[in-house]
């Protein structure tokens, strides 16, 4: 059975960082924006889309749910059919080989499927400020606001398709602050986990 | 400045044993037990008393706490007077030199006075159930019901004191499954972060 990583991460705590070192240090492939040209090719979406909806929900999303009809008959709306094009592809990359896969539900998705190292990330809300800002530029939100309503998202994502908690500890096998022990030290231990 | 591991946990998972082999690798002391003997010496309070009151809080002690009067005029009652002793034998022993403490709130107490490194053990329910018989016995109340009770008090204990959520990966550097990543890895992943 293959070994698969699966990191989720707070956003700006540096876990897609993270995520590719270890697979660096390892030597085998990482999923990050990698699955999303995948999950784009077989759901026929375009990538914008599934970056934004494939790993987040909005609450508009969770109010406009409904039948909005992509030509799948045995599927309700547009985001039954990303979430089940996503699991298949995760479901498909597992079997082929080990891997890390960062955010997605990963974890949930091969819960029984492979022999899985489930991490979370996560950091001070100063530092990741700091980081987004650095790494992603200004917008017009405040850092702070960007940082939470992205959690926000990406909690209210997996806790619609999961029933576990995301970020609670019992969810995953080990949970790291990036700030508080470096990118280097959370590559290392990952790494001497696999 | 000392390096301090504390170390918090779930009841059942295992962290008592992993503090005691961290401090033994380390070639440190570990306080758990031996804290008891210290606060019930400088308190005045029996030992079964410190155990039972110094890390755990019932629903009936918050609700009954008022004045019960240990002759000391400067404290509420019997409660505060416990945590303010222990507050001051763990800011004694973090000054004296780099050691393990067990539970106790000992990272927030050492929050602004020592180089802490700040971790939490949690498992899987079924193990620590299996853990707690084995090492506990059996006892009129089911292993479930016993963790869930104890945990919640080791919570409500927590809360009272601090500022913080008691199992909330923010409030750790690093959070361990020690029924995943087995007792052994815990004790190397922690070591290797002195």
């Amino acid at each position: 059975m293959n070994r698969i990583i699966t990191i989720g991460r707070e956003f700006g705590s540096g876990g897609r960082t993270i995520a590719k070192q270890v697979a660096e240090k390892l030597g085998i492939p990482c999923f990050d924006s990698e699955l999303l040209v995948r999950i784009a090719e077989e759901s026929g979406f375009d990538e914008k889309f599934v970056s934004e909806r494939g790993d987040t929900m909005s609450l508009s999303t969770v109010i406009s749910r409904g039948l909005s009809g992509q030509g799948y008959y045995n599927y309700l709306n547009t985001d039954d059919h990303l979430w089940e094009v996503q699991r298949k592809v995760i479901c498909e990359l597992a079997e082929k080989e080990s891997c890390v896969i960062v955010g997605r539900c990963a974890d949930y998705i091969l819960r029984d499927k492979a022999d899985c190292l489930n991490v979370f990330i996560y950091a001070d809300m100063e530092k990741r400020a700091e980081r987004i800002v650095n790494v992603y530029g200004e917008s017009s939100d405040a850092p702070i606001k960007r940082l939470k309503k992205k959690d926000k998202n990406r909690k209210a994502f997996y806790e619609y398709h999961t029933d576990v908690r995301w970020g609670d500890t019992h969810t995953y096998d080990i949970c790291l602050d990036s700030s508080e022990l470096g990118i280097e030290k959370c590559v290392e231990i990952i790494a001497s986990l696999y």
